[in-house]
């Protein structure tokens, strides 16, 4: 399948990597490929700078916003959530029509310095004033409650038994993604809360994850709802 | 030991029913006792009122807020968020002085129906608020990320194999309650994340928790911190 992939810090970076291996065309958006390729420094967590990565992975292709939404028969938020609305208008409204978007982005503001605090909402949400902005895409919010080296490998902690949620208002866009978190990424266990206001839910999750990241000391944890 | 509980709701009858079994002197502390005995219709869960439970409950005592707090050794906010700083003025600042107090309470707004609306916020919470409106109690936030049967019961589920939060300023206050989580109600995976600040994250769980509710269609799940 052909997939973009909007965003290239550490979700794009796991994401693209794991579809890749799985012999998908992926191909990772960014604002401007010649400054991401040219940056040198580590991220601000520390990751090596993207060309290090990209040479690792010579099968993703690199390109625009607008490439990867072209590019892609599905499409992923993996960019900053406070620039996501942003970079979605670069990737372009006619490119995203009709596709599934699947939106991982939580938005944080990081000018108060680590840890980040997360802007929430009990009555928005980021997925839903995405797809207020962006009427033709059909947006999953999914795997925006986890480090980004469970999202695409839940197997790497207690052999996959935690939970991931998904929720949007095109079922058909559902099935699409619980398939891929499933068959492709080895999810076991995939809650459907419903229509996208439950990503009001699931980016409440963030304040309890960042607290937990702080007290565990690790970012390898994630929650399972046992019922 | 003497434990005080204000609130004759689910969360109140579920603990103060669960220490009376351990053999603890419980009271129930209510703003007007007679009141609460005189009530016949079921309440907004369609439970019983709660003179049908005392009745079956005989060694619980029934009395004031007050009452309840000047009986505690240990002393329980189960109250309706909304209304825990009123109840707990009208149990007395000089009554919760140097006393333990778990606070379980989730502000909810009921006014426009079910499910009811957390007032939550990333900035504050309300067992700060708590704490910062009786500075001499020893405000640890606790057991408000579940249902309230799982509360003093968690073996009811999965044999017990999920997590409890606990945070506070007081480390001794700290012990003291996890300690009674585990030896008294059963819990085996208790979770200190640190100061009461800690309070925001899980105040902030209520959000995804209503939502699993109305997904799952019942209550008896909770999450489990795997790591």
């Amino acid at each position: 399948m052909r997939i973009g992939i909007l965003g290239t810090g550490m979700v794009g970076k796991a994401i693209a990597a794991r579809l890749a291996e799985l012999d998908h065309e992926v191909l990772v958006g960014t604002r401007d490929p010649a400054a991401t390729l040219a940056r040198d420094e580590p991220d601000r967590y520390g990751n090596p700078p993207f060309r290090v990565w990209h040479e690792q992975h010579p099968g993703v292709k690199l390109g625009t916003f607008a490439d990867a939404a072209t590019h892609g028969e599905l499409v992923v938020n993996a960019t900053a959530g406070a620039a996501s609305i942003d970079a979605l208008r670069l990737a372009g409204e006619a490119n995203l029509a009709g596709k599934v978007l699947i939106d991982i982005a939580n938005a944080l503001d990081h000018s108060r310095g680590m840890p980040p605090t997360p802007l929430v909402s009990t009555t928005d949400s980021l997925g839903e004033r995405i797809q207020r902005a962006f009427p033709a895409a059909r947006v999953v919010k999914a795997l925006n409650t986890m480090n980004a080296l469970l999202m695409a490998d839940p197997g790497q902690l207690a052999g996959g038994d935690h939970t991931v949620f998904v929720c949007g208002d095109d079922p058909e866009a559902k099935t699409l993604v619980t398939r891929l978190l499933t068959d492709a990424f080895g999810w076991r266990d995939v809650i459907d809360l419903g229509d996208l206001t439950a990503a009001r839910a699931t980016e409440l999750v963030l304040p309890i994850w960042l607290r937990l990241l702080g007290t565990l000391q690790t970012p390898m944890f994630n929650l399972k709802v046992v019922r």
